[in-house]
């Protein structure tokens, strides 16, 4: 009986709703993503610094972190992270942090046009946005954003909250650890290991491992210094 | 009674129907593109420096910029421009004044590979072509021409007839003045303001402002001259 | 009628079914991309270096070369190459040769998320992995491999068994000898000829012609020394 409350689990949340956490500009290429991926309805975005009332092409602003309580109690249980982190990556792992803490999940969005193989696996809070492609085999660490036109080659594995912004490439068999940012049109050469908290910038060609921490300048080769017989194509 | 003319309004002219306007190698993405498009059907091509008669992949030359006359007192109004004016940036306006001159309107043309999120604008005879992204927000002036593979991010404004060649990316909330040609693979950073009828070349990596009538040569860094300290991730 | 052999041809093939010659991890990009594309079922992996029994991303080794008659045998003809070649271009062409003196064919295989423009053409054993565009009336060489978000252009001529890497972008109307390789991110720009047997390392930038056999490291401009007055755009 459709009525009877014990025929089926009853489940606290509704699972086609979801709020955006944060409203800056890339907040606009997620709420995008979301909408077309067609999954879930988006009720609004948080965001301390705007004003309740506003509202990010067409999705309203609810309020900051201190409406998260209310939105719990309202069965709503999936929030997308839309902090990018370029400047401070740890921002990005503090939103998912606030978010667990006030019961929130963080589904995976991957956009239409983008394409993640079968064997591939994603963690919690993983954004492929469009044109992208991630390959057979290959697993993507907790909140890791994977912008446009981005290539993630066969067997990588990637760290948590690492950041590839668009057109940025990486051959097979590499690693990345967490909160590395991989700049645009940015190459790692095929089975090298960077290290975690780098800085690769846009244009950059890496070709050796790359430690922890590094910095590698916008259209720089790495690693910077060779005579010609250390050359690697 | 639909045999009655008064019934609802006539339009004088054939809404399926498009020329293309240029015949040479760029001419092949853009007929391509018409056709996998599926919203318009290619009457043929103008082109003052083909012979009537020649076939561009199975399309026919219909003659020069003499038979627009023509064309219009059939009923076609829709003439999609594939003057790319690569070594020439005005040769594309050109066209399109041309083409208003005798009446006709060019449509935007986006490719089935291609995404534009639908809270970005296109203007009159933006082409998108197969694989490009066109992100939340961002505003595309008249003419512009998204080659292949190309990422425009959230809140860009373009101005006309700009070009981007493939693998272009540009970072969220840039500028780029009319005329402005971004070679294939170069990167120009968020935020930036490019100034109209620059020149910058294939791979090249874009981290300060650029000035209007700027050349950057393929494959530098801009700016320039860098000391250690001055340089940008 | 139906039980009649003699009332249509009679072939010896089963025209659903495919082996992947080479298991190694190129091997995962192409086995996601044969299923995806929904049209052949893979039988199992053929490489002499791997145990029979083992297996890549489920689909089973099968054993080394000496088990092709077998499967010849059984009715099977069509195989996929996916021995890459990046370190020893030949290696590509000799399991085609292999492959052709057991009576085996090799198809086109195009992932969906590429898109070939109907006026290209190309050869037996191209691959075009997920998210590449071929463009109008380019012709691809036997067994060429255009890995991800490659774009070929307008009225590009490829040889035998060259391999571009993900982001590599050629413009149009240039060619591309027999075996050469383009590294990730790497451009060659409109009209030019490259030779065969080059390696183009990734993130280069091509202006002019290559000779045959030149190797361009990564990261490097083309051609290598040029003084303010030779640069080109």
């Amino acid at each position: 009986m459709p009525n009877n409350k014990n025929a089926y689990p009853q489940f606290p949340f509704d699972a086609t709703k979801v709020i955006i956490y944060g409203g800056g500009g890339l907040s606009k290429m997620i709420i995008e993503a979301v909408r077309v991926q067609g999954v879930y309805q988006i009720v609004g975005v948080i965001d301390d610094n705007l004003k309740k009332g506003d509202e990010i092409i067409g999705s309203p602003v609810l309020g900051g972190a201190d409406v998260l309580g209310d939105l719990f109690n309202q069965g709503i249980r999936t929030a997308v992270n839309s902090v990018g982190g370029i400047s401070d990556y740890k921002v990005r792992l503090e939103v998912f942090q606030k978010l667990a803490k006030a019961g929130f999940i963080s589904p995976v969005i991957v956009h239409p046009t983008a394409h993640v193989d079968p064997s591939a696996r994603l963690d919690a809070g993983v954004l492929v946005l469009a044109q992208s492609y991630i390959s057979g085999n290959a697993k993507i660490g907790m909140g890791t954003l994977i912008n446009n036109s981005v290539v993630i080659s066969h067997d990588c594995i990637l760290g948590v909250c690492t950041n590839f912004s668009p057109g940025a490439m990486i051959a097979g068999d590499a690693t990345v650890g967490d909160f590395t940012q991989v700049g645009m049109n940015a190459t790692i050469n095929i089975g090298l290991h960077v290290g975690t908290e780098c800085l690769i910038g846009n244009g950059a060609t890496v070709k050796k491992d790359v430690p922890d921490g590094t910095r590698i300048y916008a259209g720089q080769i790495w690693p910077p210094f060779q005579t010609k017989k250390d050359r690697i194509v």
